[in-house]
């Protein structure tokens, strides 16, 4: 191994399923596994066959799959208390489940042994050591996960260094050291971490975190300089209450300004695309102000900020977003500046002069409409149309003669809303009518079936997020609302904007560019 | 000040509000300081009084605002080139805040002088000594921000000192080490701020982060252990691309586990409530796995980890979270909260027993809705309301017969709304119409009208908030909408809530809480 190699160990598929509303299907596992392994992760922990069936059914077809890089880690426990190693169902499990690699759980804060599992210090020390025996002489490379021993070291630190010293003793390739309630410090974190690796020379010492304090990163990166070599963690740090050291944060962190050869160089750059597909997976929208990944993460707003990036792109970016695969962003907010503003059109608007007249128009008129509440920075797919608009090149795709939206209660079976829509295409008129959830989806069903005929494509485009803000709140009900809508079709996703005192004029605006905006690219 | 006593110095009305999707309005501001003041911050920078008139009235009228413990703070930066200090209007605006205490960032990195300010390193120096002289000798105790701090001292450690030397004697109270770009390591923000303390022992030296790496409040905490005295951040860590340091973790961490006072103690386990209540204010959903605060922060699946927990509470939790008012929760089998419900119904009413079946009636149902969406936390008067229905004690004020609202473009006479509303009182039908800017306008003025017969005092009653939050937002416009009310009158406000997939129906449902609740507070 490299000297500056680091182990990367995933557990999106067993910690991370521990999050709340994360779930994972066999062919979501599968997508995942293949995921990671592109990236160039060393270790990819895909669950706990002994937990039920279908997770050791996984592993049986998972045994087949032809993987680049990646080795699979079965996950259970020491085995239980008084029963022999090779009567344990769990550990017997771990074998069936058929891969090179298992990783166990077992205790090392003195009184967690004896207080919660109920065992004599010596007789816990026996469950793991005889444990990791009977894996390592039936050919496994194991994997021992000290829980607590962060905690467990505090409270008598002899006592987990012997937790450790009898897994090592009876083969362990890995001595896992877990802050399994996610309340250790980065400080914290280097000192035992050094004491171990000072213990073990010979041992892989691996590092697994959680979130609770919102140090896991840092105490991952302190227990890396203390000489751990393999760090775990899920991608997209997802996991049990505060969640698990999220790997991306740290692998770009130890890879692009500590020197570590985490996952392969050249494969740093997929690491937005993988991170993206992760959560399309698990059905998880990434924050926005995720660091790296997020969508705002290299986003610039003030006026002052997105000049010192253009000058000095170090000024507010810590790292080239494109060494990840991420981009750098202007927000359109009321306080940008001309250049920021040039920089996102020009590649829409090649031709666009930067100090020409139209240019002129479209800064004073973006200010304008942002003093009337409209704010661009997430709706991109607006900001063109208004452009495409101001330069004389839009082309409307259908005239609204009228609407009606109603509500009422009583609900007419069941329906509390329902909206008449009125439109004309080429000189042709169509009216068409839905009833829905709520009004804006009743608008929504109904424009899409006014403009069907005339364009079949919009079937493919749906809305997939509603967000509404109210913006001078204190005017109370006569308030003007914002409505961004993100809608998306099978390659792309965008998002519009209206704002109006009207709620259903507001969504009617965000909903009439997002159809716009769909027909105008396919024109291109 | 005591030796363990850490300066807060919360800037989410100023940085915070550079983040995406961030705006507060005069009244969300005012509500902010209250909430930071009532929670024992210190220094509250409110904002940038030279960036355009509305802040500087807003600091006008700030002026006059009685706070209990937080210092304001006007923001800006030192003079242009090329100027005096008395004829630059950015300063002068900092004398016309109107603030005992202002903060001023300048460049401490030489090559952000030289390339982006396009000043010799000596003029910005002076730059920096003269705006600092000029404030503090018209009375001003002045934080110098040191932009780009840690970058700066690696490009070239002795300037970066020289403009912090520059703002030292010219009568800097604080110095304030920026990590602008948000990329600085826990054990480099040890080292500098390290080397600064020990070169300037008699000022208080900050430190600022902003959490590019995710490493944010483990740099801030290891500048504190370096000797800094005084952390910046935002409250909830909003902030331009990944947000600025998050407070609440910072002050969570270093005051319960570090012994370290960030607020009085007493007001720890209030830290919770503030941060709901500011989130609520921003508009922003504070994410269910947030250190200390979020939803799931204490959650536990059902099984062995809850069970764990209730063998030995420190199993997978690193605090008592009540320590900070937030609660344990079992996903699977919530037990929490009867206490507190108990706690907040005692005063309304004294008869109830905390034991009785009414007593577990209302912690189920309650339950329920919340499963349902609603949430009361700033929401006392539905809450109430629900109660008095659940005790059998509630006595409707009118029952809706029907309504029906419609919006519809073009617009009639300018109005795009109108809404027809029967109601039955004591037996009596009336029916009455409005219309409006929008559908929930026009349907409070048609319930008004409705009913001003049978309660002539409701016309003293005016809706004074209307907040709109979209909750399962993938769900698009079939998705549900939390609306929240807040209505006054001459010696009251209150808060109603409505969920429904139905925004009309939302609107409605807050809207009869908010004037049942008007009519009930009078007949008591």
């Amino acid at each position: 191994m490299k000297d500056n190699k680091l182990q990367i160990f995933d557990s999106t598929l067993r910690d991370g399923a521990q999050g709340a509303n994360i779930s994972f299907s066999v062919e979501d596992k599968l997508k995942v596994i293949d995921a990671l392994d592109k990236l160039g992760v060393d270790f990819i922990e895909a669950g706990n066959p002994f937990s039920n069936p279908a997770e050791m059914q996984f592993f049986r077809e998972a045994a087949g799959l032809k993987l680049a890089h990646a080795k699979l880690v079965a996950f259970g426990s020491t085995r239980r208390k008084g029963i022999a190693p090779e009567e344990d169902s769990n550990l017997r499990s771990l074998l069936a489940a058929n891969t090179e690699y298992v990783a166990i759980f077992g205790k090392s804060h003195i009184r967690h042994a004896t207080d919660v599992l109920k065992a004599a210090p010596e007789e816990n020390l026996a469950m793991i050591e005889e444990s990791v025996r009977f894996l390592a002489s039936n050919g496994k490379k194991v994997v021992f996960d000290a829980e607590h021993f962060f905690d467990g070291y505090k409270a008598d630190a002899e006592y987990a260094m012997n937790a450790l010293a009898a897994a090592h003793r009876a083969g362990a390739w890995c001595l896992c050291l877990c802050d399994t309630n996610g309340g250790v410090f980065p400080d914290e974190a280097y000192a035992v971490t050094k004491a171990v690796t000072e213990r073990f020379p010979d041992a892989v010492v691996a590092i697994h975190c959680h979130n609770d304090g919102g140090l896991a990163v840092a105490a991952t990166i302190e227990a890396v300089k203390a000489g751990a070599r393999q760090i775990q963690g899920t991608l997209l740090g997802f996991g049990e209450r505060c969640g698990n050291t999220d790997l991306v944060t740290a692998v770009c962190n130890l890879q692009l300004k500590r020197g570590y050869e985490c996952i392969p160089p050249e494969k740093l750059q997929d690491i937005y695309g993988t991170a993206m597909a992760v959560a399309e997976t698990a059905n998880v929208a990434i924050p926005a102000n995720r660091p790296y990944i997020g969508m705002n993460a290299f986003a610039h707003k003030a006026g002052m900020h997105a000049d010192g990036v253009l000058k000095y792109s170090s000024s507010f970016e810590h790292i080239d977003p494109a060494l990840i695969g991420n981009k750098r962003k202007f927000l359109l907010s009321e306080i940008s500046g001309k250049s920021a503003i040039y920089d996102k059109l020009k590649n829409y608007f090649p031709d666009l002069d930067k100090n020409g007249k139209e240019m002129g128009a479209i800064v004073a008129a973006l200010k304008e409409r942002a003093l009337s509440g409209y704010q661009y920075e997430a709706a991109e797919a607006s900001f063109i149309l208004i452009v495409e608009k101001l330069l004389g090149k839009y082309k409307s795709s259908f005239d609204l003669i009228n609407y009606k939206v109603i509500n009422e209660q009583p609900a007419i079976e069941g329906k509390v809303a329902s909206a008449i829509i009125k439109v004309r295409v080429n000189g042709v008129t169509k009216i068409a009518a839905s009833d829905g959830e709520g009004p804006v989806h009743a608008m929504d069903l109904a424009l899409r079936a006014a403009l069907s005929d005339f364009y079949p494509e919009i079937a493919g485009v749906t809305l997939t997020d509603f967000k509404v803000r109210v913006l001078d709140s204190d005017k109370a009900t006569a308030a003007k609302v914002r409505v961004l809508i993100t809608s998306a079709d099978s390659a792309d996703s965008w998002t519009t904007v209206g704002v109006s005192e009207d709620i259903i004029e507001a969504s009617w605006l965000a909903l009439t560019d997002s159809i716009d905006y769909a027909l105008l690219r396919r024109s291109r």
